[in-house]
This record gives C-alpha cells, sequence and structure tokens, in this order.
C-alpha cells in the first residue's frame, strides 16, 4: 500500500462551457487537501471554432473524425484557449497549475488508431473501412508516471488536456476519460489512487426519475446484479465497466458524480463511489 | 560564480513560419550540449487565423493592439499549436520538452500595460491616450527562477511562448525578446548563462551589404563608438541596448545571429558575441 494519496478529476463541457460552473469547480478543486491531477475535455468551443473556420465536423457511424483540420482546431482550443485559461485562473485562486499535453515531458505516448476494416459480422458496415484520423489510443505503458510524480513533488498541479502524441512528432486526439483512467493506473504504482468523474448526474440513480436516489457504493462484485435489475443501463455501463478495469489495475476507488458536489468528497456524500 | 552552465534561446517567425527551417533548427537545438530553455514568438499563423476568423489586426501609432479577441487567437496559436506541435517535434528529436506559458507554474507573472496617455512633449500625439489592452510587462520580480530550476532538474527542457499572466486571471500577450531576457536574468541567479537571439541576419555587420562582415565580439565599452561609426544602427540599437542591459543584470553573454548558423555557438563562430 503507497502511503501517498492522489486524486485524478476528469471534468467534461458541463463544467467548461459555463464560467460560473467553471469558476466554482475550480474553487472546490483547489480546495480538496492532497496531491491532485484535472484533466479536462473540449466542451463546444472547438466546435464553435470549427465552425467559425467553415470546418465542418465529420461523423462516420456516429462517430467524429479527426482529421488534420480538426485536430489543428482542438491543438489550439484544448491545449492553448481552454488549457491556459484554467491554469491562469487556478494559479489565481492558490493553486500552482501547470497545463500539459500528453507530448509535454513526453507524459502520454499514444498510437494513432489504426484503419478499421469490417469484417462480415459488421453487417451493413462489411467491407467499410473507418479512418478515424489522428485519434490516439493508450495502452499500459502509455502514461509516464516518472514525471508526473516529478512534477507532483515540485508542487505542481498538473492539469492534462485530451491532446496526446505518438513520439514521432505527431498530435493525436484523444478521449480525456482514458486519459484520466490510463493517469490513474499508472500513478497506483506510487500513490493510493482515487479517480473521480464529474458528469451531469449526481451518479447511479436507484430511480432515474429521482436525482436523489444516489447509489453510494457498488462493489465489483455487485456490477453485473446492478446490470441485471437495470440500475445501471444505457451509457452508464461502459462507464463503470471502465471503472472497475481501473480498480482491477489498482485505483483504489472510482467516483462518478456532479462537480458542483465535489466538496462532498471527504465526506463520502460525493456521487457513486465503486471499488473492489 | 555559478559552475552549471544555461542556454536561452530565442527563435522569431522566420523560423516558425518556415518548415525545414524549424525542423533543422530543433535538430540544432537539441544536439546543443548543456541545460537549455526555449522561447518562440508567434510568426504568420496568428495574422493568418485573425483574418480567417475575421478579425482585423488593431494598430495604433504603428504599435499592435491587443484586445480580447486577439489575445484568444494569440493564446490559441503560440501556447497551442505552435508550442505544442514544436514540443511535439522536439520530442521525437530527443529533447525532452515542456512546453508553457507564463502561468504554468507561476513562471513569468506580468504586469498589464497600463494605458498611457500622452503629454504636452507628445506632439501630435498630445491628449491622445493608448491602451495596448492585453499585454504584458515584465520587471525584475516577473520570473520564477526557482520554479524553471526544477523543471530542468528533472530533465526537463522548458518551451516558453510569449503568454504570461497577471496572477489574477488574466493571460497577457508579452514580447518574446523580453521574456527571453528576463529568464536569462533570472536564471543568472543560478547558472552561468547565455542569452541568444536568432534572428534574420548573421549578426552586426561591418558592411551592411556583405552578409559575411560579422562583428565576432562587442564589448559593453565599444557600444557607443560602434553607433558612433555606424556599424550599429536603426532596429540594431535597441537591439544591443537590451542585451548590454541583460549582461549588466548577470547574464555572461548575449548572442545576437542567425539560428541555420546555432550548431557555430561552441566555436566562436555563431553571430556577433555581446559582453561584459
Amino acid at each position: 500500500m503507497n502511503n501517498k494519496q492522489l486524486t485524478i478529476i476528469k471534468i467534461g463541457g458541463n463544467v467548461i462551457d459555463n464560467s460560473a460552473n467553471l469558476h466554482q469547480f475550480l474553487l472546490d478543486f483547489t480546495a480538496l487537501p492532497g496531491d491532485k491531477i484535472l484533466v479536462h475535455g473540449g466542451g463546444k468551443i472547438a466546435t464553435e471554432l470549427g465552425e467559425s473556420l467553415g470546418v465542418e465536423a465529420k461523423m462516420v457511424d456516429g462517430r467524429r473524425i479527426t482529421d488534420i483540420e480538426t485536430l489543428r482546431i482542438v491543438t489550439m482550443v484544448y491545449a492553448g484557449l481552454i488549457n491556459k485559461n484554467m491554469v491562469a485562473q487556478l494559479q489565481a485562486k492558490g493553486s500552482n497549475a501547470i497545463g500539459l499535453t500528453g507530448a509535454d515531458g513526453n507524459i502520454i505516448k499514444a498510437k494513432k488508431r489504426p484503419i478499421i476494416k469490417f469484417s462480415p459480422s459488421g453487417g451493413d458496415l462489411e467491407g467499410t473501412e473507418i479512418d478515424y484520423g489522428f485519434v490516439g489510443d493508450l495502452d499500459e505503458n502509455s502514461v509516464s508516471a516518472e514525471t508526473l510524480d516529478r512534477l507532483l513533488q515540485a508542487g505542481l498541479v498538473p492539469v492534462l488536456c485530451a491532446i496526446t502524441h505518438d513520439g514521432e512528432t505527431q498530435l493525436l486526439n484523444t478521449n480525456a476519460d482514458t486519459i484520466a483512467s490510463s493517469v490513474a493506473v499508472a500513478m497506483s504504482a506510487l500513490y493510493e489512487t482515487r479517480l473521480v468523474y464529474c458528469f451531469e448526474k449526481k451518479g447511479v440513480l436507484k430511480d432515474v426519475n429521482d436525482d436523489d436516489s444516489v447509489v453510494r457504493e457498488i462493489k465489483a462484485n455487485e456490477f453485473e446484479g446492478l446490470k441485471e435489475d437495470g440500475t445501471v443501463q444505457g451509457g452508464m455501463i461502459p462507464k463503470l465497466h471502465n471503472a472497475f478495469e481501473a480498480i482491477k489495475k489498482g485505483v483504489s476507488a472510482v467516483y462518478i458524480g456532479k462537480a458542483d458536489e465535489l466538496m462532498e468528497l471527504g465526506s463520502g456524500a460525493f456521487g457513486t463511489k465503486m471499488l473492489k
């Protein structure tokens, strides 16, 4: 067991796109004791900039394709505009934030996603190819825990955006949820690590129509039962699946809840806690 | 005298805007022995993005004004697009680069330039006010040498873009030459520091029409004479004035020369060297 504790928090568009929400979140984040890493996604700004520049969002089979123009835009918006404004706000609030992509300090090295060709089992998609473009996938060797640890030991608070690199000059657009869990898993070798996903709901709800019916705790062996009785359904299934995968790989606990309740993390009244 | 040596190199648009030049420069930079910091300016990309977005460059009295739209653009281009692509290239070449603004780790805290009101001696401009907008000026307490030193000691190569912050949430557009010299001066407390400005000429030229008539060395007490005999004139006067100011404040030597000759820095055949 590691003595040092580390909290990795991931926020998405519902926090980033609303300046009042973001301000309050960054205050709460700063107040959180102990070592911390913040991971942020994109939000609407990249889409808006793309529209202003006449770069259309390209979708194939419901998935966004990162062509070279889109990569330029997300690099500017995620690593530039959003990341640096967030760092400046955190600095003003007393967090010694340092904003980074995966290229910086070689912290996250990804592999460009290969072109996917659908086999006969692909149904209507049989034989079609999907080139996701400049998208990076991570594996267990992607994250340099050593460099992140050095930054933490220097009293810095890493703020990671969803851009990585392949080590051969190419920047890559990478899912922020995946970055958060890969960082948490890698850091588990050095820290007792908890991973917090902020999303639009208060947590896993017993009753989907009752926002206050949050299931406070789910153990790995309870997951199957909750899928069967319908408590966990739809988009929550992959979220929780990934959470339990991270726990299997060493993360102490994964939380999923609403950013504006972050201050309750210590009291146990924040979202749903997943554990071994 | 400090034993540790540090080289701070500043590049501008003539290197950044040409991908072949940039590639070669980053190879040479990587090959340079010892601790290093790279400072980069903007180049044409910010202007081009501004034009694509219909944001006109605003000039008052020949000076560029950084309004809120321009600040957004330079934050995206300098801190995002240029900085992160440069970092990814340096990583591929073997430099453990980390790309930063002055907000990151509170490395450079600037003051927003006050509105300038011309007094009666302002001639035609008497009584007019110039608001430069979100432009940051530096003073001797602006640079945190301690944080930069920690990054260097962690084996990282800081790559600084021309964005700083005021410590109160505001990002500020800041002259890259000034950042380079302020960093060099601050780091002189810990390192024997040399500062290298790459620009479009090979150095100070004895004969302005002969590119090979480089004056190899200028001592502080020779500067006045070179101004009088016309060897140093026009835009070179403030450049050299600032170089000797940096030397007065502790920088060991300031070089001014062409990026593609950087490999000659060790042999003494790079540009013009200014010293005490």
